[in-house]
């Protein structure tokens, strides 16, 4: 396989092409951004954190039967992915309160759902991706209605699974966002990343953040947290 | 019927107890505001205006079949109504983009949709009235599903009669904001008002704004404007 043309550069990553029309080659970097790109920062290592990370959980989907456009991991940094067509929607799915919905609710973070809910964001910079309803997703084309209850149904799943393999080394998922594309064939795939820049983790016990919102809420060391999340999923390091 | 204490002040109208339990007096004012406030104004005849259409359309919705709080006008400026619990709910339907959606997707306004749209606010000033999706109606504990489901099949079907009645005075109604509460046996009753305060309303031929957007855009007169929407109601007007 061969690396061919940066197509686009986005916020955390590089997507190149390949000699392949089917396939792209995902670089992630070490940049960090909030708040719609108002808050920057390189930080060394994420970039391999997060390219581990997602590998790894994407790796675990497959074997649960979760497909997704992950192929390979082919350097520190590197991934070779199936090329889509990204559906403009952030599709987040939340078990516990906790960021933008806790101040769109005016309630406290930490209140505990007594079921998973799922939100669409319409993805784009340049509107801030505003929360929109299904009626929307319709009206910008995004998405049909049989693909947004396809859209809903995957990402419940993923948070089933995804909550279980956390759950088994000590940490909480309150939250996450998933993106999907269209291959070739016009099928939906899960795509884009999971990582700690993409979900909500909190240390079962101390409730401590071990996410992105390190660097959002200046919390501490950003790499020393993804590490924490890197080891304890290859249950390297001892938990509960 | 005794007109008692003050119970609460709004933007747009004044609500006072009466010497019975289950009846509110509304006395409608000549404030006008926007954007969560921001924008004030005293406007001379808009309490009379928006009382008189409000109770009209009340009086036809109730003739249709379509229950609300509505008693009897009392004044110039005051209404009876049913006293209701109000369900912390903006009900917004829309026909054509126009407003803060046309903001929130992109969108130009103007656009026609192919079938009617529902969507639900948190009517809550100091949040800023923020879109909210069913999910997070259910987390703020403001409405069940099933009451969810009866607020949308209200709001369409309040809609068609709508579009019909000023469609036959030469008005295209493009959206509309309904507040529901519920009554002492908990039923939900449509409440609040129905005025060119909460419609937007366009000119069929011209698409003249005739609401509350004339306030809002410095686009003229606004009392002209709502006296016409009252004159065409009443067909007290040439019109097409
Ligand atoms: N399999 C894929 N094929 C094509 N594009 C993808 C794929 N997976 C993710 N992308 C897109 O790659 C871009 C780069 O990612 P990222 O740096 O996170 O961008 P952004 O700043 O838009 O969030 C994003 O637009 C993302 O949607
Ligand atoms: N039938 C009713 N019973 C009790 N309260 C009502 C009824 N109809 C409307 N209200 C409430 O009366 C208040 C005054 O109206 P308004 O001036 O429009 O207030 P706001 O500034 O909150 O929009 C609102 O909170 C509205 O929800
Ligand atoms: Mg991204
Ligand atoms: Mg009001």
């Amino acid at each position: 396989m061969e690396k061919r043309d940066l197509l686009y550069e986005g916020k955390a990553k590089k997507i190149y092409a390949t000699d392949q029309e089917e396939t792209v080659w995902i670089q992630y970097k070490d940049s960090a951004t909030a708040f719609n790109g108002e808050k920057k920062a390189e930080i060394n290592g994420k970039s391999v954190l997060n390219n581990e990370i997602s590998s790894f959980i994407f790796a675990k989907l497959k074997e649960k039967g979760i497909d997704s456009h992950f192929i390979e991991k082919l350097s520190d940094t590197e991934q070779l992915v199936k090329r889509v067509s990204i559906i403009p929607l952030e599709v987040v799915v939340r078990n516990v309160l906790a960021g933008s919905l806790s101040k769109r609710l005016g309630l406290p973070e930490g209140i505990v759902f007594e079921k998973p809910i799922v939100e669409f964001y319409y993805k784009d910079d340049a509107l801030g991706d505003p929360l929109i309803n299904e009626d929307h997703i319709q009206i910008l084309k995004a998405a049909s209605l049989e693909e947004i209850e396809f859209l809903k149904k995957t990402a419940l799943e993923i948070n089933v699974f995804l909550q279980e393999l956390f759950l088994s080394c000590g940490v909480k998922l309150i939250d996450f966002k998933l993106e999907f594309g269209k291959d070739q064939d016009g099928e939906i795939l899960l795509a884009d990343e999971i990582s700690p820049d993409t979900c909500r983790l909190w240390d079962l016990e101390t409730n401590e953040k071990m996410d992105k919102d390190v660097f959002r809420r200046d919390l501490g060391n950003l790499t020393d947290a993804y590490q924490t999340i890197l080891n304890r999923l290859r249950g390297e390091s001892a938990h509960v």
